[in-house]
């Protein structure tokens, strides 16, 4: 068989991902990783995962190991549509589908919407991995310029004398950069959604990761109080995600849209994988409907990534050179550093391997090309004392690098 | 926002699985139901599935609630790689990917490999899950007829003519004929393999569940010996699933495969949903890997499946219309039921459900329009004296509308 002529013409838009071949390098224990997107092991409450799960197979072994609907266990979405609504959006459990994690929500949220060679509105730098699900699509990618107070939204409307089928961005403590879009950008954004029409994507996966400032509603609620509804019926399509606040390993996301979106979801999922883990749906509510437990444990992640956050800065302004530059976000697990622009972050990382220090270059993270100066930090999964000496190492590289 | 239009062109060959909406009427208590193709959950190994959980939660909790790979976990991949192989055939842990379930093996295999409007050869009838996910490329399907020794590969060598992508079939316990491809056909869909540089997806879900009749080799390993390789290099893409010898809730299956194509296949998964659930992984290796406690699992599955098809073939024999016919299956979970041409099986599903009986009728099951009067047994999930009373019931149905 001769594979390189085999293969559907839509995978010479796929390679794996950037970030994920990284990660691998960084597998050696001896490397100090501000690589992932993974949050602190140590955190994970794994006592109270398994005393949920040994009392769910003890009282319900047949149930959580059967085939199970594919829109999701129905007390799971019911609590989920209760988290996700205020005082005026009441979301129903029939506008949430159980997705396996927010990846598989973004990648069917394409294969529903997205024809080939469509147009999509993108802030720049954006989620890459949103750009390697939706790729193969052979989109058309419109960027818009992002600032400290996220995606410039101004910037939507003349891109809007060509037609586009909707806008993707995540709102909240934005992957890679860790910025947030403003309360008020967020209401001229729904009004550019209703006015125009238009769908919007909101991934929101680190939305409840706030250490400072104040909360903002979500891009959902916002839209909806915008319209003056009381329900989920609008232009906004919502992901989110148990992975930050509970664990990644289960594997537990959802979606939350209008019914019409969710149905046509579903139909994608049953295609797709039958349904999400009946196990790991069982769990997750098992765990999440304790929700004085739950809100105790989220605290408690803010209060620790708050500390390593604040260290990372820190020790960031004490040893990296003044040349480089950096976002401050209030919450997330993120940020991104921006160096000269004649610097370029994927050979800063050879230099960086070579102390044993890993980071992700940005380059991407960007539409077009661009963004080759920049590098993405985790501050949520390294501990204090590595943070410290991971970054100095870090700041000692660059500055040979300013040479 | 006008829902009608908004959608992709794909999407208007999405529609809600048939088997799965039906499953949803027959989930009332009172109805006695062979639609579904579950596992019977009794014999579910809950308390060995708690305790290796419970362990594995125990000795390794950060990890296996962590993310990981997307090929999925080392140690799973060996084991499942041992079991594919034979005294010829050694099946590489680089040639395993693990999938959520075998439905997202075949659905990958389509979004790797079929561009729009290619052609693909399946068996008729053939998996109704296959065509919900390959459906949306808008393919062309060339039907292969079947009979009781499963595909007539002869069938195949005209359609030829025309360029095709791939063959497709369930050569082991056909869902939804529960027939099985026998080794001399095997054979000659292996030398029309290799003679015309063919691909081919060998789905497999219920290979391991054989009640009598003589073991066949996987088409992947005749396959092999034809070309004469000890390894997995050739033209058999093959998919696998633990939900029906261990259980479903898990969602753990694999692909085997060419390494390019594993490659490939991690580039879609990447993007699809990042990766299997850890923790599901852990339990399932965690159980699999005593290889006495599995085969001796799987030896008592094969016994009380064997008992219950030949219970329902036996009371079919005792009070089915003699013009009716039905294929007799060496394993799986599945048989095929055969109407006289003029009735059809969605209207005899409403009397059937009448008496609170439920099935699944084979039209969709079908490619061109015919089958109606097909309808399809699962014999595995109902007790025995479910299945005498369901199966009763179904006589009386039948006989009223032979009249």
């Amino acid at each position: 068989m001769n594979w390189d002529t085999v293969f559907a013409e839509r995978t010479s838009e796929m390679k794996r991902s950037t970030v994920r071949e990284i990660l691998k390098l960084t597998a050696k224990p001896e490397v100090i990783s501000f690589a992932g997107g993974l949050p602190a092991p140590e955190l994970f409450p794994v006592e109270r995962i398994r005393e949920a799960t040994d009392t769910i197979l003890a009282e319900r072994g047949t149930e959580v190991l059967q085939y199970s609907t594919t829109e999701g266990m129905p007390e799971l979405r019911k609590l989920i549509a209760k988290r996700l609504s205020n005082d005026t959006l009441k979301i129903s459990p029939e506008n949430i589908l159980i997705t396996s994690g927010s990846q598989q929500g973004v990648d069917m949220i394409a294969r529903i919407l997205l024809d080939e060679r469509d147009r999509v509105i993108v802030e720049n730098p954006t989620y890459v991995g949103m750009l390697t699900s939706w790729k193969p699509y052979h989109l058309h990618f419109s960027a818009v310029p992002t600032d400290n107070n996220g995606m410039q939204v101004e910037g939507i409307v003349p891109l809007l004398k060509d037609k586009h089928k909707l806008i993707y961005s995540i709102p909240t403590f934005q992957n890679p950069q860790g910025t947030t879009l403003t309360r008020e950008r967020r209401e001229k954004l729904a009004e550019i959604l209703v006015d125009n029409n238009l769908l919007y994507v909101e991934d929101d996966p680190y939305g409840e990761l706030r250490y400072s400032g104040d909360p903002v509603p979500s891009v959902l609620q916002i839209e909806a109080a915008h319209r003056g509804a009381t329900d989920v019926t609008g232009n906004v399509i919502y992901c989110g995600t148990f992975s930050k606040v509970l664990t990644p390993g289960l594997r537990i996301g959802w979606i939350a849209a209008a019914f019409p979106v969710i149905d046509k979801l579903v139909q994608a999922k049953q295609a797709t994988d039958l349904h999400t883990s009946t196990l790991n749906q069982f769990i997750s509510y098992e765990v999440a409907r304790d929700e004085e437990f739950l809100n105790n444990h989220i605290a408690h992640l803010r209060e620790v990534y708050r500390q390593r956050r604040d260290l990372m800065l820190k020790t960031m302004e004490d040893h990296f050179p003044e040349e480089v530059t950096w976002t401050r976000p209030e919450g997330g697990l993120f940020l991104m550093v921006t160096m000269p622009a004649h610097l370029n972050a994927a050979e800063l990382l050879v230099k960086a391997l070579e102390q044993n220090v890993a980071f992700v270059p940005c380059d991407a993270f960007f539409i077009g090309d661009m963004g080759h100066n920049t590098f993405r930090l985790n501050f949520s999964n390294a501990r204090p004392e590595m943070i410290v000496e991971g970054i100095k190492r870090l700041g000692v590289v660059l500055k040979a690098a300013m040479r």
